[in-house]
C-alpha cells in the first residue's frame, strides 16, 4: 500500500463508520455550533479540574462514537491517541477509564490526522476490525501549560491562537457506512527558524506546504482532484503565508477550494479574543469529524484532504532558544471511496 | 495479521536488519558495556545542556544504525519515536535533523517496543521499505522534569529507580540478514492505585502481567515457546511482583528464562546509587538492541518477546493525586522468522 516516498494508499477501502464532536462554551457560540454533537455550557465540564474536563471531554466523545457504531468498548480492538500535554496525560487516562489496547502517539496538533493515518493504516492491512483514533485539548490546560498562569489574563499579540476545548473521535472499519480514508501522507519535520511561540501559524505553515505537495506529488495527482484541501490550525496569519507560499512554489492549488480549520471553528469578528484563529489538537479533530463528515454526508463535498499541522516545541525548548519544528500529517476521506 | 484480540502476527517476516545502541557513562561501567555500540564518558556528550544530550544520543544512534545497513537517511522512508520528555521534544527535534517521515509516539518506557511494533507492522503490509523505530532518555533531563532540581542530589528510597542515559534504534525491512519481528500484543493501561512515583516497578508489574498473559492467550502458545521473556524496567521491586503475580494466577512462566533489563544493565552490588534499578525509555531499548540481538546473532537466544513497561503519568497527574496508569507492550523477536 505504499505510495511514492512517503504515502499510504488504502485501497482496501476502510471506513470511518462513526465518528463524534465534543466542544466547550467558545467554540458552542462559534459559526459551526450546530454540527458539533454535545456542546458544554462551561470550561469545567463538571469536573474539579482542568485537566480532568479535557479527559472528560475526550471520554465522551469516544463514548458517543462508540455507542454511535452500536459497538461497546469490548469490541474496539486499539485505541490510538493524543493530546498536548505533558506525558499525553488526557489520553492515558482515558485509555484507563475505556480500557481499550492504546496506541498513543504525539504529534501536537497534527495528532488528530497522525492517528487516523495509523488506524485507517492498521485497518487496511486487516489487523483490526474496529479501531479508535481520538484527540483532545482544552483552552485552560494549554494556557496554563504553554504560557502563563491562566488567571494573569496577559495580553497577546493579533498573531497568537487560541486554543480549542474540545475532542474529536472516529472509528474506523473495513466496512460499513460512511465516508472512506483513502490516502494518508506522512509529514517531515519543517523548521523555518521561527522562535516566537505566538506566532505558531507562520512556524507552521511551511509544515503543511511540504506535505501537501509530497501528497500530490506522491499520488501524481493535482489539488483539483478534492473539492476541499483544510489545514488545521494556521489561523490567519500561517492560512495567508501558505497561500504566499503556493503561488511562490506555482502550486496549482487555485484549482480546488482551500479552507483552515482554525479560521473555520470561531467567528473573529465577534470572537476577537482568538486574534488569529483556533487550534489545539482538537481544532481539526472537532471542525473534520463534527462538520466536515457530515458535509460530506451531505453530498456539500465528496472529496477532502485533512492538512493536520502540529508545533512540535515544548517550553523549555523555546526557553533553551530553540526554534519551533514543525509537521503536518494529511489524509484524504471521500464519499464512496474514490477513484483511484 | 490480526491474531486474538489484541496481537499481530507478521506473517511476512519483517527482518531488523541494523541497530545500534548508545549509552553514558553508567551505563559503560555496567556489566553490558561490552554490548553497546558507543559508550560516553560524560553526561554532557559535548552538548550544551542535558536536552541537548539526550537528542545526540538519539542522533547518534540512528546515524549509525543507517550506515551499519548501508542505507542513506534518504532511503528510510518513516522513523517512529518517541520519549519521555514534554512534547517528546528529543524525538522532535532529531526527526527535524534527519529530514524522515515522522510518527511520533509516546508511550513512556514502553516506547522502545510500541516504536518497533509499529514499524514491524507498517513494514509487514508492505507500506514500507525502510521503517526506523528508536527512543532515548538521560538520566539528568528526567530527574529535572519529572523529580527534584538535579543539583539537590536529594535521597531516594531503595524502591526508587536510576533512569538510563542512552538511545537505541531499529531499522526493520522486508527482508535481509537478521532476526525477525514475529508478533507483537498491544497493552490496556492497568492502574492497580499506587500514588508513589518513587515505587514505579510495582506500578508497572502488573501491567507487564497483562500484557504476557494476553499474548499467550492471543497465540495459543506457553511461555516455553520462548528461550526468554524480558520485562523493560521493572527493577527489584516490580520484578519481584512479577513473579508473584506468575505464581498467584498459575501462570506457566516457569518453563522459560525471565529476567528485567532494569536489572540487566547495572551491577547493582557496585552501582547502589541505582537502587531498585534502571528505568527510562532508553533502558529496554539499549538491553534489546544492544545486548540481545547480539544474543541472537551468536545463537546464545533464538526465540525472545520484549515486553516493555512505561508508567503513562506525569508531575501535574501526580501533584493532583492521580495514581499511575501503566502499559506494557509486547514484541517476539526471532533468529529464522520462527515456526507458527
Amino acid at each position: 500500500m505504499l505510495q511514492g516516498h512517503q504515502s499510504w494508499q488504502f485501497e482496501n477501502k476502510p471506513v470511518i463508520i462513526s465518528a463524534s464532536s465534543v466542544v466547550g462554551p467558545d467554540e458552542s457560540e462559534g459559526p459551526l455550533a450546530e454540527e458539533f454533537d454535545i456542546g458544554h455550557g462551561d470550561l469545567m465540564i463538571g469536573q474539579k479540574s482542568w485537566e480532568q474536563a479535557e479527559k472528560k471531554l475526550l471520554e465522551d466523545a469516544a463514548t458517543h462514537a462508540i455507542e454511535r457504531a452500536n459497538l461497546t468498548k469490548e469490541q474496539i480492538q486499539f485505541y490510538i491517541g493524543g493530546d498536548l500535554m505533558n506525558q499525553t496525560i488526557s489520553n492515558g487516562f482515558a485509555a484507563r477509564t475505556l480500557g481499550i489496547p492504546y496506541l498513543g502517539v504525539f504529534g501536537a496538533c497534527s495528532t488528530s490526522m497522525e492517528s487516523l493515518a495509523l488506524a485507517a493504516h492498521i485497518v487496511n492491512a486487516g489487523s483490526a476490525k474496529y479501531v479508535m483514533a481520538g484527540t483532545c485539548s482544552h483552552n485552560c490546560t494549554s494556557e496554563k501549560q504553554f504560557r502563563y498562569p491562566t488567571e494573569y489574563g496577559s495580553q497577546k499579540p493579533p498573531t497568537a491562537q487560541y486554543t480549542v476545548t474540545g475532542a474529536g473521535v472516529a472509528i474506523v472499519a473495513p466496512q460499513g457506512e460512511g465516508p472512506v480514508v483513502t490516502r494518508a501522507t506522512i509529514g517531515r519535520v519543517v523548521d523555518m527558524g521561527i522562535t516566537d511561540p505566538f506566532n505558531m501559524g507562520a512556524a507552521m505553515a511551511p509544515a503543511a506546504v511540504e506535505t501537501i505537495g509530497a501528497h500530490f506529488r506522491d499520488f501524481c495527482i493535482t489539488p483539483g482532484y478534492y473539492d476541499l484541501i483544510v489545514t488545521g490550525d494556521l489561523g490567519q496569519v500561517g492560512y495567508d503565508i501558505a497561500n504566499a507560499l503556493f503561488e511562490k512554489h506555482r502550486f496549482p492549488i487555485g484549482e480546488t477550494e482551500y479552507k483552515d480549520c482554525g479560521l473555520m471553528i470561531y467567528d473573529r469578528t465577534k470572537q476577537t479574543f482568538v486574534n488569529s484563529g483556533g487550534s489545539g489538537c482538537a481544532c481539526s479533530a472537532t471542525v473534520t469529524y463534527g462538520h466536515l463528515l457530515k458535509q460530506l454526508k451531505r453530498g456539500a463535498l465528496n472529496r477532502i484532504l485533512v492538512v493536520a499541522t502540529g508545533a512540535l516545541f515544548s517550553p523549555l525548548s523555546f526557553q533553551q532558544g530553540e526554534s519551533i519544528p514543525c509537521i503536518a500529517h494529511a489524509v484524504a476521506i471521500e464519499n464512496g471511496g474514490g477513484s483511484t
